[in-house]
């Protein structure tokens, strides 16, 4: 997969932009107004191409979700990929933990296109496609968590797939305020997420600090 | 607050529905179509009026909005406020934890309007209230999270607004996918969501079971 272009570059730019500067302000135009809301000549004038002009650098706007739709699940499902082969010799419960903290990457790496794929509703082939694309990586990080609990290293009191639901949820989560450059950086997003899921927030060691918790 | 109407409520109308129908259905198509893809000619189609009678029964579009984004505030807000009520004689640790709970409550109460408040964007002064209001709920989070750190029942490594973004991004995830009547209720999602978070995934008393974490 090719390098983002830097984030600081000026949003109006001139002819002679490559193609990955044109998916890059595709991208942005289709997470700021909607991808319906966008048209070829809107995204011509962002880039100061003339209205023909664009369609030198790009087949299509179907064509350029499709690229964005596929950074995004390309980058997601090598991390899951990675996590649940059977061959690793870590347990399930360490590549699961790896797989949390390694999709909190491609979520800072990958922003705007995880923004993109995660607002798709099926609308067209090339969204519905998507959608079983992200069907299939819930359903292995599901197997997964089904698995570190079969191991013994993972609660078995709550449902499988309702984890990974949960999990993954606060992991996308973070495209709704996470904005590079901020306060928390990358390293601290994870460390924060895993420690939360996997550890858990209270001190249970304190004694009785979990003597106020209602019934669950 | 009023009672939510019926869900399986025949979707075509007649006339004569009572503000509340009128209300649900609106915010059914808000969520849809979205606030500035419906106009009250398709919500009077939806109840089956004429596009002049719906106006003898809300004043406008945007006053059904309001409605909609204070039935989740109104809500939210109450969980909140009892949660940090300083006159409690429970631990700040006990009143987070009721907090959450009571906020997957909240969700799976009035999860259309959940929705709709978790889309807004402040495309008008009735959307930037909400944002205002959404922002005061999570500032006072924050804060009790930050008390329940201070009184060492929460870890102190991770930083409370984080901590405050990542538990409240996990119970707003619900609105991705929780459908009522499904195969989790709420007391299962409830409980799921406060034992993630606050117990840990992770069965650390089993012993080795967490030698292979990598490093956070």
């Amino acid at each position: 997969m090719s390098e983002p272009v830097a984030p600081r570059a000026p949003r109006r730019g001139r002819p002679g932009h490559d193609q990955e500067t044109v998916l890059r302000r595709a991208i942005d135009l289709f997470n700021e107004q909607g991808y319906d809301g966008t048209s070829m000549g809107d995204l011509a004038r962002e880039l100061g191409f003339t209205k023909s002009a664009i369609y030198h650098h790009v087949p299509s706007k179907s064509h350029l979700l499709e690229q964005a739709l596929d950074e995004a699940l390309d980058a997601l499902t090598a991390v899951i990929e990675e996590a649940a082969s059977a061959t690793s010799e870590q347990s399930a419960y360490a590549r699961l933990r790896l797989a949390v903290r390694q999709s909190v990457e491609v979520l800072v790496a990958h922003l705007p296109a995880v923004t993109l794929l995660l607002r798709v509703r099926g609308n067209s082939d090339i969204e519905l496609n998507a959608l079983r694309r992200r069907r299939a990586i819930d359903d292995r990080l599901a197997a997964l968590v089904a698995e570190a609990v079969a191991e013994g290293s993972l609660r078995g009191d709550l449902p499988p797939d309702l984890v990974s639901r949960l999990l993954f949820g606060m992991v996308n989560s973070l495209v709704e305020w996470y904005r590079p450059g901020g306060a928390v950086d990358a390293a601290m997003l994870s460390k924060a997420i895993t420690t939360m899921a996997f550890d858990g927030l209270a001190l249970h060691e304190t004694g009785p600090g979990d003597t106020g918790t209602p019934p669950a």
